[in-house]
């Protein structure tokens, strides 16, 4: 499998970001992200990294997949997404991508950081082949919505869920 | 990885059928499907089968994919679904399963088969330990949001597409 051009960096109009796959070390600071959102609040925790820390392991060792983080000139964690390679036979056996889990830190928003990462998703995308590039965003994030749509995604389907 | 119980059966009102792991020998029938669909006519086509079986070998050889058939009682394929088990971070750790590409032929819609094929993907979803099971439906397939809305799952999301 092809892997991307990381570390990389990202050009804001707030400065330089570097984008490199995660590790094992930025778990707790990944999962605060995921905690610090409106919606992730109720649902993940950092007080407990263990079942973090084995679906950490479980993405890294899959090829398919990217756990990505972008790193202040501190060399902070101030934003993170997984994109994951998925095969199919639609579209002439085209290969897509799925992003999830964009989550930037709230005091680097609208500092240009996310759509940066997103350019680059959709540029590794096509490096890789990739004819699709997918994600599904809650109903509720409406601000999300005009984000993705202003980076030329189309909100052409509709996105179901079933919790187990 | 924990590999679901398959062959099994399907036991539907229009009659049993197979449900099963797809060969590289199904590819021509499971490809005209994807054609016969209204969204897929324009994008797909059974006239050269060189890129989906690339595409085919892709998915197979990915422990994370599950390309399965529907058959009926003379062996032929009626029906078809593509099943991803996605690692993640969020909600704990969870594990998500993402459906695509499903498609029932014509003569057997309206005959439980697809929803049959949707409760035993949800049970494997949940024999490995998925949180979650995700699909996305093109906004014009108003028959399909019923569908799954009455096994169901809920329109939460916004599904985006960028086609590149």
């Amino acid at each position: 499998m092809i892997r991307g051009v990381l570390p990389t960096e990202l050009a804001t109009r707030a400065g330089s970001f570097a984008l490199r796959r995660s590790l094992e070390a930025d778990l707790a600071v990944i999962v605060e992200l995921l905690a610090a959102d409106q919606l992730g609040a109720t649902r993940d925790s950092a007080d407990d990294l263990t079942p973090y820390a084995t679906a950490w392991r479980a993405i890294d060792a899959d090829p398919a997949q990217q756990l990505l983080v972008a790193t202040d000139d501190a060399g902070t964690v101030v934003a993170t997404m997984q994109l994951t390679l998925i095969p199919g036979l639609a579209r002439r056996g085209a290969l897509r991508m799925q992003i999830e889990a964009v989550r930037v830190h709230e005091a680097h928003r609208s500092s240009g950081l996310g759509a940066a990462m997103m350019r680059w998703a959709v540029d590794d995308s096509r490096r890789r082949g990739c004819a699709l590039v997918q994600l599904t965003s809650d109903k509720s994030r409406t601000d999300a919505h005009r984000f993705y749509q202003r980076l030329g995604f189309s909100p052409s389907h509709e996105g179901f869920k079933l919790l187990l």
